[in-house]
């Protein structure tokens, strides 16, 4: 167990949400413009109290996240735990040479093999963490 | 490979789609209320074109979920492949005896163990799957 708790949930403090977000390389990031909600998976990287990700030229993605308030979102599972961690920040491309060789020194990688020329910080402005131990419904009686 | 395909990524069929909807248990459902955005891990099972989740009493989830607008995404990843389906759609609450009986027999189940009240239908209205082969970056000349 990654935290042990009696109850079912256990809401996370900032710390514990972050080493969770630390040892995770996979979350889901939710933009929402002009009324329409959307989600993508995304490949990211926690570091230095911020989230980094990359997007190619001309997505959705790219467009959308230009300061522009997002939602993240991570989560695993395993067959007596489950974890979730949601980031609310504010998402903007990096633009600066200097920002951007920082942040390829990362190495942060991609799910598909072409070339990503965007970087995309999310600053957290909430964070909120829940830890569930898994297990049977009680009877109803 | 769940899908062969030579370019990073596949955008699949609504029937891909549902294939994966259906192996798949665990995913997230976002919300969107009076301009706040919220994005909750769920389990949930795909049955007869709808996808069926259940949420306790007096959460923010069972709350939000009467008639509302939906985002649904489930996604997995493994060494060399990757897929993600989002479903949007509407989401009420099942309210008959005979609906809940009905969702109670597909032996849904929850994330934690205590009793779980309702049931959640989400109706699809569209759904979007890709497939994404893995792989590096390639080289920049």
């Amino acid at each position: 167990m990654m935290f042990t708790h009696d109850d079912p949930i256990l809401e996370l403090t900032d710390s514990q949400s972050w080493q969770l977000l630390e040892k995770t390389q996979h979350g889901r990031i939710v933009l929402t413009a002009a009324g329409e909600t959307d989600i993508f998976p995304i490949n990211y990287l926690a570091s230095n109290g911020m989230l980094l990700m990359r997007s190619a030229p001309g997505t959705k993605l790219a467009e959308l996240t230009i300061n522009e308030k997002v939602v993240f979102e991570t989560d695993g599972i395993s067959s007596d735990e489950a974890w979730s961690v949601v980031v609310k920040g504010t998402a903007r491309i990096l633009q600066s040479g200097e920002e951007i060789a920082k942040a390829e020194a990362l190495g942060l990688k991609t799910w598909v093999p072409t070339l990503k020329d965007f970087y995309i910080e999310v600053k957290p402005e909430r964070i909120s963490g829940r830890h569930f131990n898994l297990g049977e419904q009680p009877e109803r009686f």
